[in-house]
């Protein structure tokens, strides 16, 4: 996707060799264009999936997942994330553990809302060691439903998240595919395919 | 706003005089169409205050203020809510007291987004107390930038937090006022305004 690659490389901030800032438009600033088109982007590629439910996480992954739940016509469900766990008969849980913080999160989802039979597609702002995008899929085996893809905005390709969900099974697909941010510099893993 | 009002009405769960519960299309489960609506509503109440930003909280304000930043055309930036002060240069951060939780968070925002100038438009989910929208505004005036309004989805009229804000000076816009959880219905305030 063409302009989210440009808003990369033009208003992201390469920190270090494995983290890019991208605070001013996607992370804590949000640009609303760059979004809906995004979620256009997303309803696009999983559009023949008949998703019943779009789940992601609090609170990165809440904006592209309601554009493409407007494009879909379908619910957002956001997980939360606590560091202990809310004992409750109600919720799902999974244990998500994040190197960047070195700490494991629950994150919950109520029982009300993803159901057996649901099809659902997970979304997510990053992609890194998928740790967070595994914990979403494991709330969603336990409501037996299924996941019918994994639709990423910035996924680091250096690092082992994809292959370890496409070894689980899982259909992901990435807006932008980053192969590198040494030396200050994003680079881009250019697709085969037409990519807007 | 009827169709806020009758969602409230059919899918809201009344837990207790003063807690009712929106998970089912608010605040865990998000229904894009009624966000929508809500940010057309946001967007028509405020047309003409020249707004340059909009400012609202994590997680639940995320949907209802980017469907108003598509409508206007503006940024939206959330701010974080941490148990602890994050030490940085280069962030805004006021006091929230939670009377539901009894704890306190730090709210923060970047310096970065909010500067001076800015016409800001502050967007929450719920006010109860008023101490997320009063530190909303905090973080607003520390930049030397305008709060023009605020707008919230639900209002517990009851509760003193639209008082809070009209005090202080602030123009408050609420798409849902409920006079009344008692008994287990929920009761509203019909304004004498043409009230879509």
């Amino acid at each position: 996707m063409n302009r989210l690659k440009q808003a990369i490389s033009e208003k992201g901030v390469v920190i270090s060799d494995g983290v890019l800032k991208v605070d001013s438009f996607l992370n804590h600033q949000i640009d609303p264009a760059l979004t809906l088109e995004i979620g256009k982007e997303f309803a696009e590629r999983f559009k023949n999936q008949e998703i019943t439910k779009i789940l992601t996480l609090e609170s990165s992954g809440i904006a592209p997942s309601l554009t493409t739940a407007l494009e879909l016509g379908v619910p957002v469900i956001f997980s939360r994330k606590k560091k202990s766990l809310t004992l409750s008969s109600n919720l799902l849980t999974a244990k998500v553990y994040s190197y960047t913080k070195d700490e494991t999160n629950e994150i919950t989802v109520s029982k009300d809302f993803i159901v057996e039979g649901d099809k659902v597609l997970i979304i997510d702002d990053f992609l890194a060691n998928g740790e967070a995008a595994l914990g979403l899929t494991s709330l969603v085996k336990q409501a037996n439903a299924t996941v019918v893809g994994i639709g990423i905005v910035i996924e680091k390709s250096f690092q082992p998240g994809r292959d370890k969900l496409e070894q689980a099974g899982f259909h992901v697909e990435s807006l932008a595919r980053i192969s590198s941010l040494k030396n200050k510099k994003v680079g881009f893993i250019e697709e085969m395919v037409a990519n807007k």
